[in-house]
């Protein structure tokens, strides 16, 4: 047992290695070092890959003699992964890595421009590899059903697609209820400096007790979360000057991600089960903190003295205005601007794009035409360009197929563990005075501490006693909006 | 051949990682990630030190058939290295390079106190482990020569001990000159914000033509130039609020290690000659554009202006007095911010203690004693605590020692460099009008782009087609300082 976890320990290295070397690729890193650095992630990237196939580990997981049941687990959540990527030729990895951070890289700088001919041809051959991928990895139904389950294990496209379109249904229904009501002045159509933006997130993450001697607050294009290593955990926001709303609750959301990692057992630390239970999950509590913490009216009368103290031009709004305004419902083009009803029709758009273009239903090509069509029924948006459209999103651009549904998932488990967390506290008191260490508390007991150990279908019921359902997001989004609104919804 | 390239260029890549990994340890890492950071550090650099003596390098430097110069300085100077390192248990390596990351660590938090009993168990064990390295490496004469010779290749401790006792006498009489004439009323002495110290330091890259999408100017405790990976060779520099001239030169000096770094040739990246010829050339590159450029009158006259823009209040002040300010000679406490006639003797006393210490004459608790010794002898100083005394630098509790003497040297290889380029081109008329191209042709095509081909000794032959000698360094500073003084020297 020791051995393998040393094993899986020395490993990890090389990936804390590759976390870093990304990190500073979308923060810090110089323009002309693009290339070179694509070299060395793959290198690196493809070292640890090869390592985690490698025959030594085989022997170690099945001579391993498990003495209690994190050790099975470490066990069982090994083995699943080493047979799993064993059949996988490095070959195959490498240039999965190669070409998505050659492409992510495209991206990054075709994005504006919104030139999507740019990006095609390494698009098309990083679909190709990853269907070789899907088809290598094996699946049921149908092939995107493998690249899924790399991020949510053991949930399959039709369960996805299940879910969806009850969610859609409900969604579109809110959403004309809302849009029939006259709509109000919004206190964020302002410019509002990086600096003072800059201020008011990193007093918002001293406020929620986030470690920053663990961890730091960076700006990237695209905000994200980084476990570099054991206690280190950073994050990254971005301050779009003519809407706060988006640095704020990208700070939130990433401060969500982070407290998970960081509350993951450190003797977990590099073994199967030392991450989080799934993308959903992790997601579940960015969108936790993001959504129902951050956007609730108890939040914004804790932070509201400091708040315009900071932006003094917002002193003329009330907290409840304010609170409004962060709940404002509306047609969106970006998905990481989308208030938390329409959010989760972004995501259903691009699910059914990926699905189809994993199952060789779609071409690469075709991806555009078929962004506008789905836009348009179900946002009932024109979209005017790729910027606003499809190439809004890093994630098929760095090769993360089957990772969008986590982020509706995410948003279902959040609710869904929102209710069974009312039941034990007086959220709106606990959160208005600040006192995040009792919600912290249930969420590192319940969820964080168990790392990988179960599988997302499991973990969702271990902590509120019932699988996943849609209906608590139901609930909870007509229950808020009924009142930010003031209709019965 | 190819090969053998390939395989040095595998290995490049995870040294790339691993400087990616300590110049995020020295710039931007959360406090509380130091133990992991250096566990990550050790497995990384054991790796490339390990597949440096690899049998499957061996084999292929054996088979490899040069075709042409570069390729048999790729293969000799990779033989020279491969049979050097060969010697080495990698778990002496692998001892080495963990204990001297926490070392550096904790003298970075005890250096402020210059609590030395906080640094003396780990800087015992790695002189020890040091000293087993020397004996492993060989050498002739005694062991320290071993180590020297791992930065300035072929160089023994007796000839530095000769030249340095003819720069030491030089200095000291220079010394006398000046302190027997008035003090000068110092313009640098004032308070100049980080903020303003900063623009005038980005300012003065752009002028110096540092191209920004190759490199990135950040803040460290101690400023070092990073070469991370191909088209990425980053620099730091402080901001000491009261004494600006710090972040003048650490910025400049540092600018010609990465100019430097950055002119070898791509296609010597990776391999056993893609990098500088020594420590002390690389340092020549940096004192040459630290002292003998940016010190110089011409170059004053160049940055006057936008110097006195950005600080209004050294309007007051000529060209002329402050060109004598930022070369104003006299004893001190610290290295790096000691001027270019007494810096020699701070790097003597360090030679001395250190190669006591690796020659086994010196006892590490010893090492704060001997300072205040040499220090009173050399310096006629008292030295008022470790802060300002043995702890002032990072090198020893990194490991680096031998390195010292490379400091000393690379001033005086610029001075014997710069006599030779004066012959060449009007190097007052080309500095004072910024066109510094002039000289950067002259360094490239003479230093930079023969990497590691030749020895040091044979380099600055074929520079100067003279043998290194201390008296263009003797010449330099009579010529130099009697005009900064208005004295015969």
């Amino acid at each position: 047992m020791e051995e393998l976890k040393n094993y899986y320990r020395r490993v990890a290295k090389y990936s804390s290695a590759a976390s870093l070397l990304y990190w500073d690729m979308q923060t810090y890193m110089p323009k002309d070092a693009g290339p070179y650095r694509a070299e060395v992630l793959s290198e690196i990237g493809t070292y640890a890959f090869k390592a985690m196939i490698d025959d030594a580990l085989g022997t170690l997981l099945e001579r391993a003699q498990p003495q209690n049941e994190i050790e099975e687990k470490i066990v069982s959540v090994g083995k699943k992964e080493y047979y799993k990527y064993k059949k996988v030729p490095p070959e195959l990895f490498q240039g999965i890595m190669m070409t998505s951070t050659m492409l992510e890289q495209k991206w990054e700088i075709a994005k504006s421009k919104g030139d999507f001919e740019e990006v095609r041809p390494l698009l098309e051959k990083l679909v190709e590899l990853s269907r070789k991928y899907a088809e290598i990895l094996g699946y049921e139904e149908e092939p995107y059903n493998a690249l899924l389950d790399l991020y949510e294990p053991g949930m399959k496209a039709s369960d996805v697609e299940q879910i969806f379109s009850s969610v859609k249904t409900f969604i579109l229904e809110v959403l004309k209820k809302i849009e029939s009501l006259p709509k109000a002045e919004d206190p964020f159509d302002r410019e509002i400096s990086a600096e003072k933006q800059k201020e008011f997130s990193i007093w918002l993450l001293h406020y929620l007790k986030y470690d920053f001697n663990k961890g730091r607050l960076d700006v990237s294009t695209h905000p994200f979360t980084n476990p570099i290593g054991l206690n280190d955990v950073r994050i990254t926001t971005r301050y779009i000057v003519n809407d706060m709303r988006n640095s704020i609750y990208s700070t939130i959301h990433e401060f969500g991600h982070a407290l998970y990692a960081l509350s993951i057992p450190a003797e977990f630390y590099g073994l199967p089960i030392g991450s989080s239970a799934s993308y959903g999950f992790d997601e579940s509590q960015s969108r936790f903190w993001e959504n129902i913490v951050g956007r609730s009216l108890a939040f914004w009368k804790g932070i509201y003295q400091k708040f315009v103290e900071i932006i003094p031009e917002m002193k003329e709004y009330t907290v409840e205005e304010l609170w409004r305004a962060v709940n404002r419902v509306q047609r969106s083009y970006i998905r990481t601007e989308a208030d938390e009803v329409t959010y989760n029709l972004h995501i259903i758009i691009r699910f059914e794009i990926e699905r189809a273009l994993i199952n060789g239903e779609l071409n690469v090509k075709d991806i555009p035409d078929k962004w506008a069509e789905l836009f348009k029924d179900y946002m009932g948006l024109e979209v005017p360009n790729n910027t606003l459209g499809c190439m809004q999103d890093p994630h098929w651009y760095g090769g993360n197929f089957g990772y969008f549904p986590t982020y509706a998932l995410g948003n279902l488990y959040a609710a869904q563990i929102f209710e069974k967390l009312k039941e034990e506290i007086d959220f709106d008191g606990v959160v208005s005075k600040g006192e995040f260490d009792v919600i912290k508390d249930f969420l590192r007991e319940k969820i964080h501490t168990k790392g990988k150990m179960y599988e997302p279908a499991e973990l969702i019921k271990m902590v509120t006693g019932k699988p996943l359902s849609y209906e608590p997001f139901v609930r909870y989004v007509k229950e808020k909006y009924s009142k930010v609104y003031g209709i019965e919804l």
